[in-house]
């Protein structure tokens, strides 16, 4: 009986997700996500806690699901250079594409809570560690490709490449012209791959 | 009689400024703003309209000091190359001092109001193309300087200049440890100047 509750309430955090990062946090009444997932108040209480628990699982699904996408991204590229171009040309696209975009749920989640919720702001913290863990990976196995001198640091490289993605993100809040999104794309590669 | 009321609406515009920055505009009521400004209720909508009148205000004041402070710190500096890296330390060191960070109200303005506000974020968006005109003008000085090649596109490096600025208020939001916002400092030059 275990897995189809699992399976659920995977959906309905995944459901939460799409909702606080379309309208926002304060901005999305529990009568909303009761809408949206299907499940009442009660049900969501006792799986959640209360709303700010549904808000943190959304923000830990969101990031399995970027994590995820990025890896998959640099995995199937013959190298990590390669793999780190593609992931933020696809952001570019996805950004100056047709569907609007809503920017990123951590950095969105961030900006709402900072100086409101210490809880939320912790996780939103870690997670963002740990999406900078995850580039410090794949920066290393550049390196072992030869795309980085040995010298490099891969811990402060995937900073400064957290932060190309959140001004890409910020960004695409202001539905930008190509061009715009696109002038990030060179100076970030040579500030990553020059030495 | 219109000199001293030409500055009493700028000091009140700035002390908006100060409140929409800290505690963002939808949870600024206006009974806050009164208070704040020592200005009746009816004098404030007689000189902004309304709260949104007065938050259109604080954001040209703000992008006004900012231009102002970009200027006089590269025109204080012996190359537009030096003065963009002390501005770009500059705001590393507010970020990481003991004074908590704000961030940048356009981008905290631009993520609290897309999609609910389109008079808000056109302005936003027209103030930071201001903006980025002048890291073009500053850019087009460096290259004027010799620390840009003549083929480089002044237009698109102030939209990355200008996405790094912004990965430096988000990030300073999550009080970062020094090390994490001076991770931005080597590559942002590197991808600005080497050619």
């Amino acid at each position: 009986m275990a897995r189809p509750q699992q399976y659920n309430k995977e959906k309905v955090t995944a459901q939460a997700m799409h909702l606080f990062w379309k309208q926002g946090y304060q901005a999305t009444p529990v009568s909303d996500l009761v809408k949206v997932t299907g499940v009442r108040p009660g049900s969501l209480y006792s799986a959640y806690g209360n709303k700010e628990g549904l808000l943190l699982a959304a923000l830990e699904h969101y990031t399995n699901e970027l994590e995820s996408d990025v890896r998959r991204r640099v995995n199937s590229s013959i190298t990590a250079k390669e793999g780190i171009e593609s992931l933020l040309q696809h952001m570019i696209f996805e950004a100056t594409g047709d569907c609007s975009s809503d920017g990123c749920l951590l950095i969105n989640t961030l900006l709402e809570m900072s100086g409101q919720n210490d809880n939320v702001c912790h996780l939103v913290s870690q997670l963002l560690v740990r999406l900078e863990q995850c580039f410090t990976e794949v920066l290393e196995r550049a390196k072992s490709e030869g795309d980085l001198s040995q010298s490099a640091d891969c811990e402060q490289l995937a900073v400064f490449l957290m932060g190309i993605i959140w001004s890409l993100k910020v960004m695409s809040r202001l539905s930008p012209e190509p061009w715009r999104m696109q002038a990030l794309l060179t100076p970030a590669m040579k500030g990553l791959f020059e030495n």
